[in-house]
C-alpha cells in the first residue's frame, strides 16, 4: 500500500515502529560508507598484473622507435592513442593522450576556452555571460570546474533516453550565451542512463548560436559494464558530428582510472582534428609531454580492446553483487510504497535514488546518524541545489556486498521514516 | 691575437683559409645536433632499476596507509613531499607533489593567477598591463608561457651572480604591472651561473609595489651537478623569503625529469602555506589527485638526499666529458681571439656562448649548412629576440663526447668565420 494512502493515525503507528528499529540500528554502532564513488582494494587487485609489464629489462621504445623514457611527443604515443581511441569508439586520428586523469583535461578545455578562446573565437573571460547546460542530476565534479569559472547553469532533466533534447535544442540553437553541455552519455553519473541513438543524433544536429559552443561528451563508464549479457551501446559523437556537419562541435573524454588504477591511470580527449590541432598549439606551451612510460605500460597491458573488454568482465564480477545486494533491499523493501523510485543500471558506478520531495536532505542526515555516509544530498545539482531536494547518488563500489545490504537496509529504513515525516506534515 | 686587431688583408687572408677548412667540412655531411637539451640513451639507463621496485608483489600503501592505487590525495605522498623537499632544500610542509611535469605547474600558476587571481588579488586578465621580468639569456619554455598570456616581457641582464638586481628592484619595487619574474636559481639556463648569497637576499628583501607579486623559481637543476668536488651551493629561497617578511612572494618549482627520467618522472612546488592553501582551493577543482604510483616508485628508489645525490653522481659522470670536450675545442680554438665568450658551468645541462654582437644567427645557419644542428638564435630571450644577436645555446647532453667534439670543431670555424665576415663589413 502506498505511504500518500495511508492516514495521520496509520502514519503515526508506522512511525514510531519505524522509530524503534532505527534506535535499535543506531545502537549497533555501524560505520558505511555509501559515498565513494571508487573501486575497492579487492578489485584494485585485478590490476595487479599491470605493474610487471614494463621493468629494467623491457625494450622501451614505442612502436615508432620513441625512447618513452625520455623527453618528446607531446599528443601521446602512436599505440596508446588507439588503445584509447578504440576504448572511445573512435579513429586514433582524434586522440591526444594526457596523464592520469580525464578531470584535468576538462578543467583545461574550459580553462582555454576562458583565456585564449577556442579555434579563434573570443576568450569566454571577455563575455559578459558564459552559460552551460547541465543534465540533472549529474556530476558533481563537472558543475565544480564550470561553477569556479563563474558560468551559469542551467538544470536540464534527464530522461531514460538522456537529457531532454526539446530544451537541449531550445537554449543551445537560441542563446549565443549557452557555450557548453556537460554529459555522460553511457551509464550516466548517477543515473546510469545511456543516451538513445535518436539522442546522440539530436546532439549531433544541434545548429548552435554560437561558434564555440562544445558539448563535454565525458564518456566515463563507456566500457563499464555490469552484466556480459545485458550492455549499453552508444553512438559514436564524433563521426555523428561529422556527418551532421558539426565536426567541431564535441571533446570527448575517457580514462583508464576505474580501468587499471584510479591513482596511476591514462586519460585522453578526442576531437576533430580542427579541435585538436587547436588544443595542440596552447598545449606545447603548457608542458613537453605526458608519462609515456605509463602510457607504454597500459598499451603493453591491456593490447587492444578485446583486452581491455575482458579485463572490465572482472571488474564487473566484482561490482555486480555490491549493486544487486543494494537494488534486492530496494526492491524487497520500497517497491509498492510510493516513497521512492530507482533504476537498475547496466553499468558505471552509481545508483540513483529519487526520494519524495523535500525528502533528500533528510534520509542523508538520518543515515549518517545510524553511521551510514552517503553523499550530501544536492550533490548531483549545479551550486549544490536540488529543486526538489530528492536525488540521493550511491555509489556501491568500494564496500563489501555484504556492508552494502547492511547499508542499504539503513538507507530503506531512513527512507520511509523520511517519507513518514513529510507525510505528516500534511495529513 | 685579436681577430679586431688583423689588418682588412689579414682577414681576407684568414677568411679564405677559413672558408676551406669549411667546405672541406661540409663535404664529410655530418649530421650532428647540439640543440637538445635531454639526456641520452646511455644516460637514461643509470635509472633503469626504478622500474622495478614496484610490481605487482609489492605493498603499494604509503606510509599513511593510503592506498596509492586508488582515488585520493589531492597533494602528494607525505613520503614524496618529503624527497621533493629534501631536493628543493626546503621542508614537506611546503611542498604539493604533482604529475610529471614542473613546467605544467607553473604554467597552471600563471593561469590561475590569470584567471582567478592569487590570494584574493585581482585576476591578471582584468588588468590593462601585466608584466614580467625575464633574466637573459634564459630559458625559452618560461617566456612561451607568458607570451601567450600577453604578459609584456622585460629583459634583466644576467650576470655570474645572478640577474642585474638593481634592475629587479628598480622594476619590482616602483611598478604594480610587474608581477613575477623568471628564474633559474643554479646552473641556470643557458649559462650555468648560480646566484650568489646577496642575490637570493636580496629578492628575498624585494618590496614589491604590487601585492601578488612572485617569483617563478624554477630550480631545475638544483642537485644536477657535473663535478662531485666542484659543486655551486644555493640558499633555501623559502627561508629566506620567510625571514625577510615576505613568505608568500616565491613559488619553487623542481622535477624528477632529469634525475629519473624525462617522460616518466615527477615534479613538486614549494610555496608558503598562504599560497598552498590558495592553490589546493582550486587543484581540487582540476583533479582527483596526481599518480600516486609513481610517486611511490621514486620515493621507493631513492629513498631520500643521499639517495638522490649518488644517483646524480651517475649522470654527472655521463654529462661532465660531454661538457669537458666542447669546453676544451672552445679552450683551444677560440682562447684570445676576442670573438667569443663563454662559461664553464658546474652544472646543468647547457653551455652559453656569446659571439661577436650580430653573429649568432650568421654562425646558427652556417653550423647548420654543415650538418650541425643548433637552437636558433634569440631562443633565449623573450620573443625571440636578442637585441645583440649574440647568445647561442649550446646542449651537449644528447651526443656523445666524441661527437660533441666533431660538433664543437665545426662550432668554432663557423664562429671564426662569422667573426671574420663581420670584421670586414667595416674594415
Amino acid at each position: 500500500m502506498q505511504y500518500s494512502e495511508l492516514s495521520r493515525e496509520e502514519l503515526l503507528s508506522l512511525k514510531s515502529e519505524l522509530d524503534e528499529r532505527y534506535k535499535e540500528s543506531k545502537s549497533k554502532g555501524l560505520n558505511l560508507n555509501m559515498a565513494r564513488g571508487k573501486p575497492s582494494a579487492t578489485q584494485l587487485n585485478v590490476s595487479m598484473d599491470i605493474l610487471d609489464v614494463i621493468n629494467s629489462k623491457s625494450d622501451l621504445n614505442a612502436i615508432d622507435g620513441t625512447d618513452c623514457r625520455n623527453y618528446g611527443v607531446l599528443d601521446g604515443l602512436p599505440e596508446a592513442k588507439q588503445l584509447m581511441a578504440d576504448m572511445m569508439g573512435t579513429t586514433k586520428e582524434h586522440v591526444i593522450v594526457y596523464g592520469n586523469a580525464s578531470l584535468n583535461i576538462m578543467y583545461d578545455q574550459v580553462s582555454r576556452a576562458f583565456i585564449h578562446g577556442l579555434m579563434g573565437n573570443t576568450p569566454w573571460c571577455r563575455l559578459d555571460k558564459v552559460k552551460f547546460l547541465c543534465p540533472v542530476p549529474g556530476y558533481d565534479r563537472h558543475f565544480a570546474i564550470t561553477e569556479s569559472f563563474g558560468v551559469e547553469m542551467i538544470n536540464i532533466p534527464m530522461t531514460e533516453n538522456g537529457p531532454d533534447m526539446d530544451l537541449v535544442e531550445k537554449y543551445v540553437n537560441n542563446d549565443s550565451a549557452v557555450k557548453g553541455i556537460w554529459c555522460v552519455p553511457k551509464y550516466s553519473n548517477p543515473q546510469g542512463f545511456t543516451y538513445s541513438d535518436e539522442t546522440v543524433k539530436r546532439f549531433a544536429g544541434l545548429k548552435p548560436a554560437a561558434n564555440d559552443f562544445r558539448i563535454f561528451w565525458d564518456n566515463a563508464y563507456v566500457i563499464h559494464h555490469l552484466y556480459e549479457d545485458k550492455q549499453d551501446e552508444i553512438l559514436d559523437i564524433i563521426s555523428e558530428c561529422e556527418k551532421a556537419g558539426n565536426p567541431d562541435m564535441v571533446f570527448e573524454f575517457a580514462s583508464t582510472s576505474k580501468v587499471s588504477f584510479p591513482g596511476g591511470g591514462i586519460a585522453a580527449i578526442a576531437a576533430s582534428e580542427g579541435n585538436l590541432n587547436d588544443i595542440k598549439k596552447h598545449l606545447t606551451i603548457q608542458t613537453i609531454g605526458y608519462d609515456k612510460l605509463n602510457q607504454l605500460r597500459h598499451v603493453r597491458y591491456f593490447k587492444n580492446l578485446d583486452g581491455l573488454k575482458a579485463h572490465m568482465a572482472k571488474h564487473a564480477e566484482q561490482l555486480r553483487p555490491k549493486f544487486e545486494a543494494t537494488l534486492k533491499v530496494f526492491d524487497d523493501e520500497l517497491t509498492g510504497l510510493g516513497i521512492g523510485s530507482w533504476y537498475a543500471p547496466r553499468g558505471g558506478y552509481f545508483i540513483s535514488f529519487d526520494a519524495m520531495e523535500g525528502c533528500a536532505k533528510s534520509i542523508v542526515a538520518k543515515c549518517k546518524e545510524a553511521g551510514v555516509t552517503l553523499t550530501n544530498a544536492g550533490a548531483t545539482f549545479p551550486y549544490h541545489k536540488d529543486p526538489k531536494d530528492s536525488n540521493i547518488r550511491i555509489a556501491p563500489s568500494f564496500p563489501t556486498a555484504e556492508d552494502m545490504a547492511q547499508a542499504a537496509d539503513i538507507f530503506v529504513l531512513c527512507v520511509k521514516i523520511a517519507s513518514v515525516e513529510k507525510l505528516l506534515e500534511t495529513k
